[in-house]
């Protein structure tokens, strides 16, 4: 990649032992495969409560959930905004587990940091250069996921803003780009886990919701992210996925997602691990 | 395309003789070719006075100039920021060409519009919703340029977000998508340009200097922009493209352009236009 | 482009006036612009004639059709076969129109080459090695079809195959490449016109129809392809499309085509060209 | 898939419990995951039994060379064609593997089967239609290798091809697929293994070498390639990488490839299989 030199920060060399990165107490980067799991939107405060349980009870040691949506369509459910924020911290109370959650813009981020443990940067987002920038003035760890049609190399100067702005606390997530395939909504490309931990010393982490849009392969894909050397899995679970406000088709059910938990621990320990 | 019924005001039967969008005093959409032209950053008020006067010269009816610049690297020069807006301002007291130029982030807006006849919405901000949302509340024209791997439908999409705010001012830009192409920049997809015409109401312009990404390119696929019916081009011209400090690959001299101004008439001609 | 030195045979300083190739007494590559018009497929003997009968009347030049059809399921239509190469020889003999059709096996060659003023290799066979090697032992004029996802470079080495088994005159075919937009079947590639015509001293034409898979956009692209320099068109027309054995949805009738080549010729005038 | 019901026999209902494919009594599709290696072009033979012999003695079950090799430039080595041949069976002879080799073309198949046990379709004639007619009427297990840009829906017809013609002795082989990426060769597709084994009943294997174009990923995507369920894989080892006279990249030193067996076997073990 030509572009290396410009990662001062971002580049394997500046690191080279790796960077472990605490969301809440939980170490990601280190030994532990770390599940991140949840609903792709917070809709309400019953449906966030029972996922978050389910999730937690099944090994998950962070909670995703989305309270500003980013949506194809400005008539879709985009989300409960302040009140989703307000939900995540009460699931966080009563489970334990830290929290995950999307801004989408520089307007959000205060309400945002006063809830979560950690900022995800969506996909969508991967080049707000603005966003990037002022994520990088703070100091909680921000959850980066690749952008649809995003080189490696772009995914890394991605990261570099955020560094470059004195915020190292970093996760890198692969998500699926965009092919001509159309039998899944993405390509999850695997490839980027191995190329991204070569070239940075960032945790890497895997969404197999997102990458594939098909839930019954979310499982065989987890595995496979597991295998390839993520440090971690961001996988959507829903209490009943054919009522979810959004993404259901990609979603768990609690059940499913119990089992996948069991499936991906050989995995893990295959390579000296623990999830 | 399955989307089509949730273009509730962008779809073409809203308004099926087509909008024509004023952007001080040049109307887009109508039976001029509008050509908006100048450097992709505004350098220095030698820079972009030169090149506005070129342009206009050659025939261009409005400046760009691109004051705050969304680049991959965070050690690229990313634009003067305020200082590019006035000298945007000073360049259309003097020259009397209207004023096209980017905002990345909703705090850039109200400075953006204190100083731009039009509101540029860039490539990798067309799936920025809460951007869109606050262009939406605004009366001021929108130039909407193509996400890089974003589908017609995923376009006019984003045209409704804006639109579903209140603001129906919008122009479309194609700009290039990313293929597997490595020839290219981008690959320019004029195919566009007749899908957007057919499926909304809106005009529909063509960016051939980043659509191609080489400035030999340009003047050629200019032709064909006008040719396959596009309301307008964006093109960029610099004094000194050798020194140009973003895009000088993509940037034509002046009597280049002011030759691919010739070239492209005798095309709007045949199709009963004028550029 | 990096194999730029590898094209001994085929890259324009080999030949910096062009190639002009002979087709059964047509020349492509000089001043006109040169229509080659007809069916997808070849159905039968009434429907062959009526349709060449009609493109030689609305000023098409040279008429292809297909007897051997490359179709992606076994059980689709795949052509006539030697029937249909020998209604082929029948609608030369009564139009006068010289005939391209395509070969798919190295064992199809000398019953083509019996029949044949011009043989196409077809987009799926453009890295089938063993044919272009046998093609570039004859000394027929050879359509050479873009792969759907061949680079610029792998087009010109493909045409270097053939060069370099001793046969020069081979005209390079546009149509359309595979991208992630799902609204047309291809993305017709234009910018490949200009690029070709750099780095090639041989003859570019362009195939709307199988380059967007949908009839109404043909004589858009057909504008813009000769705008931006094509030598000429490949356009697929059937006296009935709704009931076409293959490709009737991006198939115009004749009357429509009629109508595509009155539109065109001041677009190719404007170039000081004629179709 | 809209295409599925076309798929009469390669759909998964037409034999529900899997298609076990023996190749010299080696058996793919069961309980062992069986690894195919050797170098991608036969050169010598020094080169292929010093190869042959250590890919046996690391566990490879078969032995993979080229002895047609399809290159993008006519003027790289395209394999020692008949000598080829003979070096294969003389490889097979002493080590006691079998044998897998590509036929680029017809008028190949005679001599392929005269000494290979499995014959390959390369990924450039994942659609050479009349190729994949001949193969289904032979009774030689057939490697069908992806295309370079197919979908899952064309090569799951491709494969009907062959079993309408009597063949159903078919092995799927992923290998990579193109996207925008530059920092790979291609893109390794692992999604495609869990959608090809619900869709049909045909052993699925992965290719990391041509899915990456890199050796220091081979290792990592083998593992996750058997994570994600594949019954075999394809992998390039030579003896001496950086004089082999192709794809030296992507190929594996002898040591390299023994560690990735060691590798790979605690993954097998997690889903019940062994190596």
């Amino acid at each position: 990649m030509k572009g290396l030199e410009e990662l001062k920060l971002t580049c394997r060399t500046a690191r080279p032992d790796g960077t472990v990165v605490e969301v809440g107490g939980v170490h990601i980067g280190g030994r532990d495969v770390v599940v991140m799991a949840g609903p792709c939107s917070v809709e309400s405060e019953d449906q966030l409560l029972a996922t978050a349980r389910a999730v937690k009870q099944a090994g998950a040691r962070i909670l995703r959930g989305g309270a500003y949506k980013p949506r194809t369509s400005p008539y879709s459910f985009r989300g409960l905004h302040e009140e989703g924020l307000r939900l995540l911290a009460e699931a966080r109370r009563v489970t334990g587990l830290p929290v995950v959650t999307e801004a989408m813009d520089t307007r959000h981020l205060e309400a945002v940091c006063a809830c979560a443990d950690m900022i995800q940067i969506g996909s969508r987002n991967m080049q707000n250069y603005t966003l990037l920038e002022e994520v990088g003035k703070l100091r909680l760890p921000v959850l980066l996921k690749r952008g649809l049609s995003a080189t490696i190399e772009e995914f890394l100067m991605a990261a570099e803003y955020v560094a470059s702005g004195g915020n190292e606390q970093i996760i890198l997530c692969e998500r699926g780009i965009r092919t001509f395939e159309t039998a899944t909504r993405n390509t999850l490309d695997l490839n980027a886990v191995p190329l991204l931990k070569r070239y940075t010393h960032f945790p890497v982490i895997v969404d197999p919701s997102h990458g594939t849009g098909i839930w019954w392969l979310v499982p065989h894909m987890a595995r496979a992210a597991v295998a390839v050397g993520a440090d971690g899995l961001l996988v959507e679970v829903h209490v009943n996925p054919q009522k979810a406000l959004s993404d259901g088709d990609q979603s768990l059910r609690p059940e499913k997602f119990e089992q996948m938990m069991r499936d991906i621990r050989p995995f893990a320990q295959a390579l000296g691990r623990s999830v």
